[in-house]
C-alpha cells in the first residue's frame, strides 16, 4: 500500500512523536491510554516513540507542540480534536503549522450525509468541517465515527491525524495507517515476546535469568529483555529486530527455550496468554472441572476464571463463603476443624476446597481464606494472612500460608495468582488422580 | 510555610506543565500515572495543567522539554529520573538548563548512609549521586524512598521535581510540596463535587440536568459542570473557585440540591462514595445482610460488594452457579422453572436470588442470568440479554430483563452494577419487609 503523495526523504521512518489532544485529558479523570496501542503499533515496525505530549484544545498550544516535533522526529501521530464542534481544532491548526490550505471534500461529505441517513436524521451543519481536507492531505476512512483520519507528507515528515475514541481509532490504525507506514520503515521490525512466570519475585526470576538473556543480548542478532514486576507475577519481555517473522521466531524460540530451562515450572506463559487462560486449557486438555470456595478473596478467583471466554466448559460453581455459618451450612466446613484451626487455616481451607468440589459437582475444588483487611488481623494472624489449598479426588491435596504486603485490595488480587497457580501446578502434576 | 529561595515574580503561580520522565514510559507496557493525582493537588490550590509531557531517559530530550515548558508557564513539575543509576539524569539536566552547579548535600549523605545502616546496609556509592544538589535548590526529604526532591525558583518560575514511584512522590507533593505552592497560588482555589447517577444513560442525565447546571455556571460565582460517562454510570463533576472551603460550599449545596431534585432516586452518591459502599452504608443501616447468586457475572457482583472495608458485616455470602445442575443443587431453583423458562429468564433470576438468600441465612438475595458471550445466544436471548432480581422476606421482589452492548468484560461490568443499582432501589422502598 503506497501513499499516494510522496515523502521527501529516502530514510526509513524510525522515529515517532505522539500527540494527544484535548482539555479532558489534562483533568484528573482522564488520561490518554491512545498512546499505549499506538507504540505497540509501531514498535513492531521497528519505530521507537521519543516523546508523547498531551495538549488541550487551544490552538497556540497545538501548534507548538507539531511544530516542536516536526523539528525532532521522522513520524507524528496526534490524536483527538477532529471532532465536529468549535472545541476540534486539530485538522485546522495542523493545516495552518504546515501552510496548506483546507477545502472541503465531496467525497466525505456524500459519506457522512448518508451516514446520518442511515440512522433516519439529516446531517447537523456542523459535521460538515469534518470534510475539510488540507492540500495533499489522505483522507483516512472511519467507518465506526462521523471523523476521517487524515495522512500527510512534509517535508520528509509523515503526519497522521486519527480520532480519539479508542473503538475508532484502533482499527483506523491497524486497517489504514500501519501497512502505508509498513511500506516508508524500516525493513527490521521489532518482534517481542512475553513471558510470564508465577510465585516467584523479581529478585529470583533475575538471579536465574539474568545470566540467559544477558548472554542472548550480546548475540548477534541480540535479544533485549525488559523485566516489568507486579505483585506476583514476573514478565520477561523479550524483544528483537530481524528482516521477517520467521527469522526472529529463530532468535526468540532461542532465547525463550533457554529461559524456560533455568525457570521451570514457575514459567506459565510464552505465548502471552494469562494465567486464568492456562489453567483454563490444563483444566479443558484434562477434562476436569473446578469449583472454588473463597473467603477473604470474595469472589475475584472465581471472577478470574470466568474472565476467559468458554469457562463454562470447566468452572461449575463458586461459593464466597465469609462466614463461619456459611462455611458449616453451604461448604460443609466441620465446626470442630473450625473450632480447632480457626476460620483462617490451612485446615480450613482445605475443607472449603473439598466442600465447593462436593457442592459443586467438580473434579477439582480451590479453598480461599485469609485476612485482607483493615480489620480483622490478629498478632499470629495478621492482615495478609491467607491460606490457599486446592482439593481433588485422590491423595492430591494441597495447601500453603503466605503472608502478603500491602491493602486490601493488593491482598485479595495477590492471594487469587496465588491460588490460581497452586491450581495451575496441580494440574501439571496430574492431580485429576484419574 | 514560606520557600527559602524568593521567586522573582508577584503573579500568583496559575498554570502548570507535568514532565515524566522514563524511557520505561515510552513502551507500551506502562504509562504515566504521577500526573493524574499531581493535576488533582494543583487544581486544588487553582493551579491548571496547561500540557503534559513524556520523555526518556535521554538528557538531549529532556533539556529541550523543560527550556520549551519553561516559556509557556509558570511552575514546572518534573517526575522520575532521580535515581542512583545513569539513567537517571533528571536532576544534572535540570540543573544544566538552569546554568546552576551541583554539589554534594552533606545532610542528604548523612541520611541516605543511615537509612542504609538502619538495614545493615553500607551505601553503594552510585547513591552519592542523590545528595547533588543545584545551587538555591531546596531538597525535599523523601521519607519513602532514597531520591530526595527539589525546589527550585528561577526567573519567576517555580521548578519541582519529584521521584517517580508513586508510594515517594504522593507524600512529597502533599507534605512538602502543596503548601510551598499554596503561598504563591491564587487564594481562590478549586473546589470539586462529584454526583453519580446509575441506572440512565448519559442523555437521559444531560436532558434532565443540563438545564439546572447551565443555569449555574452563568451564575456569580459560577459553578462549571464536565459529564463524564461509562456504561452504567454517569458522573456530574461540579466545581467552583472560592476563596474558601464554606464559600465553595455553600454554592456546591446549592447546585447540588437542585440536580439532586431533578435526579430524583437516580442520584446515588454527591460525596464520593461509589455504588457498592452506597448499598453496603444502606444494608448496615437497616442492620440487613445480603446473599448473591450469580451466574454470568462470575462472582463480580460480590466482588464488588466485598470490594468495600467492612463489608463482612452485611454481606453473608455469594455462589457462583454456572451450570443448570449447581443452580438446582446449591440455590435449589426448581427444575420446573428452569425447563419452563429456561436458564436466562426472570424467574430464574428470582428463585437464584431467593435460593442465595435461603441458602445464606441473608435477609436479602440478589440473582444475575444471563449470556456475557461470545457465545451462548439465541435469536430470542442474544449474547447480552441478562435477568437480575432482587429478593426480600416480604412482597419485595423485583426482577428486570435488560440487554447489554459490548463484550464480554463489557456485559459483565454493566450487569453487575445494574445488579448493585436494582438492590440500592429495593433498599431505598425499604424493602428488608421488617
Amino acid at each position: 500500500m503506497k501513499p499516494t503523495t510522496a515523502r521527501q526523504s529516502d530514510q526509513p521512518l524510525s522515529t515517532a512523536e505522539i500527540i494527544a489532544v484535548g482539555t479532558e485529558l489534562l483533568t484528573p479523570f482522564r488520561s490518554d491510554t491512545n498512546s499505549l496501542f499506538l507504540t505497540a503499533g509501531l514498535n513492531e515496525l521497528g519505530i521507537v516513540v521519543r516523546r508523547k505530549s498531551i495538549v488541550g484544545d487551544r490552538v497556540d498550544d497545538l501548534a507548538a507542540a507539531v511544530q516542536s516535533a516536526l523539528g525532532r522526529v521522522e513520524l507524528l501521530v496526534i490524536c483527538g480534536g477532529l471532532g465536529p464542534t468549535e472545541d476540534d481544532l486539530t485538522r485546522e491548526t495542523v493545516a495552518r503549522v504546515l501552510d496548506r490550505p483546507l477545502s472541503e471534500n465531496p467525497a466525505i461529505v456524500a459519506r457522512l450525509q448518508a451516514r446520518f441517513a442511515r440512522r433516519g436524521w439529516t446531517m447537523p451543519a456542523n459535521n460538515r468541517r469534518q470534510a475539510r481536507v488540507p492540500a495533499g492531505a489522505v483522507a483516512l476512512d472511519n467507518p465506526r465515527g462521523t471523523a476521517p483520519g487524515l495522512w500527510m507528507e512534509h517535508l520528509g515528515r509523515v503526519i497522521v491525524l486519527l480520532p480519539g475514541p479508542p473503538r475508532e481509532l484502533e482499527p483506523m490504525f491497524t486497517g489504514l495507517v500501519q501497512g502505508r507506514l509498513a511500506a516508508q520503515a524500516t525493513s527490521r521490525r521489532l518482534y517481542r515476546r512475553v513471558l510470564r512466570v508465577a510465585g516467584r519475585g523479581e529478585s529470583h526470576v533475575e538471579e536465574r535469568a539474568q545470566p540467559v538473556y544477558e548472554r542472548w543480548r550480546r548475540a548477534e542478532p541480540g535479544v533485549e529483555t525488559t523485566v516489568l514486576a507486579s505483585p506476583g507475577l514476573v514478565e520477561l519481555h523479550l524483544s528483537t529486530r530481524a528482516d521477517s517473522e520467521p527469522a526472529a521466531a529463530a532468535v526468540l524460540d532461542g532465547a525463550t527455550g533457554e529461559l524456560a530451562e533455568t525457570l521451570g515450572d514457575d514459567l506459565f506463559s510464552t505465548d502471552g496468554r494469562s494465567l486464568p487462560e492456562v489453567v483454563g486449557a490444563l483444566l479443558a486438555r484434562e477434562r476436569l472441572r473446578v469449583a472454588v470456595g473463597e473467603s477473604c478473596t470474595g469472589g475475584l478467583v472465581m471472577a478470574r476464571l470466568v474472565d476467559v471466554p468458554g469457562s463454562s466448559g470447566y468452572v461449575e460453581a463458586g461459593i464466597v463463603a465469609y462466614s463461619n455459618a456459611v462455611k458449616r451450612a453451604v461448604l460443609g466446613v466441620p465446626p470442630g476443624v473450625l473450632e480447632a484451626h480457626g476460620a483462617v487455616s490451612e485446615a480450613v481451607a482445605l475443607a472449603m476446597a473439598d466442600g465447593a468440589r462436593r457442592v459443586g459437582g467438580a473434579d477439582l475444588g480451590v479453598g480461599v481464606t485469609g485476612v485482607a483487611g483493615p480489620g480483622g488481623g490478629t498478632d499470629a494472624k495478621p492482615v495478609g494472612t491467607v491460606c490457599i489449598a486446592v482439593a481433588g479426588p485422590g491423595t492430591a491435596e494441597v495447601a500453603t500460608t503466605v503472608r502478603l504486603p500491602g491493602d486490601r485490595a493488593m491482598v485479595r488480587g495477590q492471594a487469587a495468582r496465588i491460588a490460581l497457580d497452586l491450581l495451575r501446578r496441580a494440574l501439571l502434576r496430574g492431580c485429576g488422580g484419574t
